[in-house]
């Protein structure tokens, strides 16, 4: 279909807002949905509330940090949509399997915050969230090789650079967490705090070297 | 009404733009919540957690199966949208129905995940989930007929080639998950491979087939 | 503020669409929220699986009634916003409120179907239901009141036998809503058939008196 | 990146839509989700679903408080959004750590709820709302206050005026909020009347005296 003028091309771009809708209603539920493993948490000890609700002290960094984890994801997915100017079928199933796998988040998120004080069972738990993280980024990467490939779904003004740059920080994503996975054979709570350090090394990116402005500028 | 040129006419759409925000908050809901079954199977065992995560893998595939079924579903009603200029309120109460047929899947979703390695009831399960993906197909195909009937709802640049081309592939669907269904009575595991190679098939026929360009091209 | 022409007309609108955007969300996530009603009834049984499907039927009903139920309202929704050109701050409490009383829908609905076959209970659980359903009338009416009094929200080409044409068919609402609920100190069961007749009603009357375009027409 | 003429400024603005559509999000589904606090407390009593439904009335108060400030929260982030022409990665980054405080705020409500008839435990459910409550309100002064610094983020007609009247109607949340919390060291119940009353004030406050019309005057 040739790119029609005007006001076509206002319709047509519906395609690229539906996906935008449909994906940010995932990440906004899946983030929010990480509340409830708090909820869960709180319900199972017999001390006074007050002393429960400072035992749970893992489920509190567990839900920040996947909280976290996934508003990167979000703002990532706007970074890559920023620069497609169009969608196809292939994409869409593609960012099906990327949302899959964010939804899928919040369950080993509550495996590792129920195991964190009690480490008897964290390897597993541990190995369940490096494991969905590091599928997350394979399928991140997928979707944005398949994307730039023959510049197949890129606008016509995407800046090679900017593209290429965006290409280079992705790259480390799936190997820095399958290795943080791997750690978790080793020490479970090593593992943990690496899957920490790499949502807080994200934000603090984003924050202070990451400020390119986004939208217009006067 | 009749329609009034230029900015009228994008204030008129807003009508079409909150179908796609409704359908899409519970395409994604619906989808998010499917995590939930994957939680309350964890839950139940008693052996150590390694084991669990491993004992659990039905929910895992009926996670994955619901999940691209629904994400099917979404970008086909994203094909459809794109072919109205218009909706009517028959039309809204049409989708009401699709969707509380796609809201209602994470149920019976659980009801086979919970009995697919212990297969004492899957028939039952099995008739549930198909039941329901059998009406899904059957109030989606009315949707569309609806439509297209006197191109009801049709743009007026919709071409009838696209549009015959979309009933021919819509119109299966129900046939396909009736007999996936009936299957059941005879062999509820061969049922519920079924749904999984059904939902495999659009996966590979979006993916390799229809990849149309959606949106403006250079 | 005084409306300026053209590009600041669109972004100005940016509110009545943000409006649309965290209405629709509530409205989807409630009615998605439904399903878990379903879920929790299916685990107390303890017959086998086929029998408990068939015995939990007031929840498939129950499902239904609430979820067309909101979408009824979601639609009417879409009919007072189509009206509006703008919004203030009233305004967007007012929804708030509206939004309360259908976020809260899932609670009274669940009541309902626990107590459908097992009779005892039944009184207080639709007068919970209609004591929702008619602060939820009066919290719509409220809304569109205040949104047509003076114009004070109206779109400057909103017709003015369209407006009170609405007005008409908003009023009964809640004397019918209370009525059906008053309904419940007589007969608990007769109450809720009116809640499933008065959904039917609406559905009925959408779909086949209510068959205005929403949209340009070529 | 310059500021590219007609078109192109649409689409540049599609940045600050989507920050929109994920914050909606969270908000709606937040929301929403209070409804589980008071699902969950029906099922726990054991005298006759009439005396229970009365006896919860905490959770209805706690639900319609909490569903009100997410409400105002929601509000106020349109009028936040509608200032700012652009967005960059550190005010995204701001946004999800606004949204954490959000979509927690379900869990200090159920707690609030839970222990406000059986005072016993009321004090750190009092702490741990309030706790969330300032912490929100911090972040959403340093969202705002992030944006308008040197008038980073702001359209270029935003009016000084606006940007320092609603400067001041912000300052004053994190202390008030901080006193309400540290009152519960004294009396819980005082604490959590001053949170409903902080609530209550916003809504009239917005209501009576914040009737300033959003969107375009004929």
């Amino acid at each position: 279909m040739a790119a029609p003028a005007g006001c076509d091309r206002r319709l047509a771009g519906v395609s690229t807002a539906r996906l935008e809708t449909f994906a940010d209603g995932v990440f906004a539920i899946a983030a929010t949905l990480l509340i409830l493993n708090v909820d869960t948490q709180i319900g199972e000890g017999t001390a006074d509330l007050g002393k429960r609700l400072v035992e749970i002290w893992p489920s509190y960094i567990a839900y920040a940090v996947s909280f976290v984890t996934i508003g990167i994801i979000w703002s990532n997915h706007h970074t890559v949509m920023a620069q497609c100017g169009r969608v196809n079928r292939t994409f869409l199933m593609l960012n099906v399997f990327l949302l899959l796998t964010v939804a899928f988040l919040p369950f080993p998120t509550r495996l590792v915050a129920e195991n964190l004080r009690d480490r008897s069972e964290l390897e597993p738990a541990a190995l369940a969230y490096g494991a969905t993280m590091t599928v997350m980024s394979v399928c991140y990467l997928s979707l944005w090789l398949y994307a730039i490939t023959d510049r197949r779904l890129l606008r016509d003004d995407s800046d090679r650079r900017t593209v290429s740059g965006i290409t280079r920080s992705y790259l480390p994503g799936a190997p820095t967490y399958l290795t943080a996975t791997l750690v978790a054979l080793v020490s479970p709570l090593a593992s943990v705090a690496l899957f920490g350090a790499i949502a807080l090394f994200y934000v603090i990116d984003s924050s202070f070297f990451g400020d390119e402005v986004i939208g217009p500028v006067p």
